[in-house]
């Protein structure tokens, strides 16, 4: 179908798509808006400690309990609560049991931020 | 309190912020960042023609029931559901009963877009 004036906006179910994420700390784009993403991502685990040094990164807990940490003390951001990371602030997730989290960032915003490692990852869309 | 590098980010918890909300069509912001801001709003009824010139615009249906016309068709978004309204496209938010809202925009975003009138709101932080 050609994309025209009367195509109408894709709908995004959430659960619907963390049903397709099989990998941890892997994150998914769904949506893309203004020159961010919206990404979804399932964590377990800890991550890396990390900033991003240009992009504020928002999460939303969409089901879980995540613990974000930083420098200076840490976060408990339960389902339905919201988070802003500044840019340039060092955190680290960090969820016991799996979280599912909704992510929203700038488009060049990457998951290790200014570390690359293994676990720096290119994301897809679903 | 002063500002400092160990001040940690704010947890916005929606349930508790939309428990604040009282009017219909008004969002209010509960988060900024990236020039973008994280409004909440409650919906019941229809709401007026417009489109956003400059604008793409992110809905999530934290609860509820939305229906969003636009000239070529209508969308119904449930709980748990996004949709990307992209800049300059027509559409009118109908909810036959209450409907809590997660909007993410550019903060430049006016509500009525282009249509300004007496739904046009200047959005309070709450």
């Amino acid at each position: 179908m050609e994309r025209g004036s009367k195509d109408l906006p894709k709908i995004v179910n959430l659960k619907e798509k963390f049903g397709r994420i099989q990998e941890y700390w892997k994150p998914k784009i769904v949506a893309e808006l203004n020159e961010s993403h919206v990404k979804l991502v399932k964590l377990k685990g800890e991550f890396v400690w990390h900033h991003h040094d240009l992009e504020d990164e928002l999460f939303l807990v969409v089901d879980g309990d995540l613990r974000i940490e930083f420098p200076g003390g840490a976060l408990r951001l339960r389902t339905g609560e919201i988070a802003v990371i500044p840019r340039g602030m060092e955190h680290r997730p960090v969820a016991k049991d799996e979280v599912h989290v909704l992510l929203l960032e700038p488009k060049t915003t990457v998951n290790t931020g200014q570390v690359r490692s293994d676990r720096t990852v290119d994301p897809e869309w679903i």
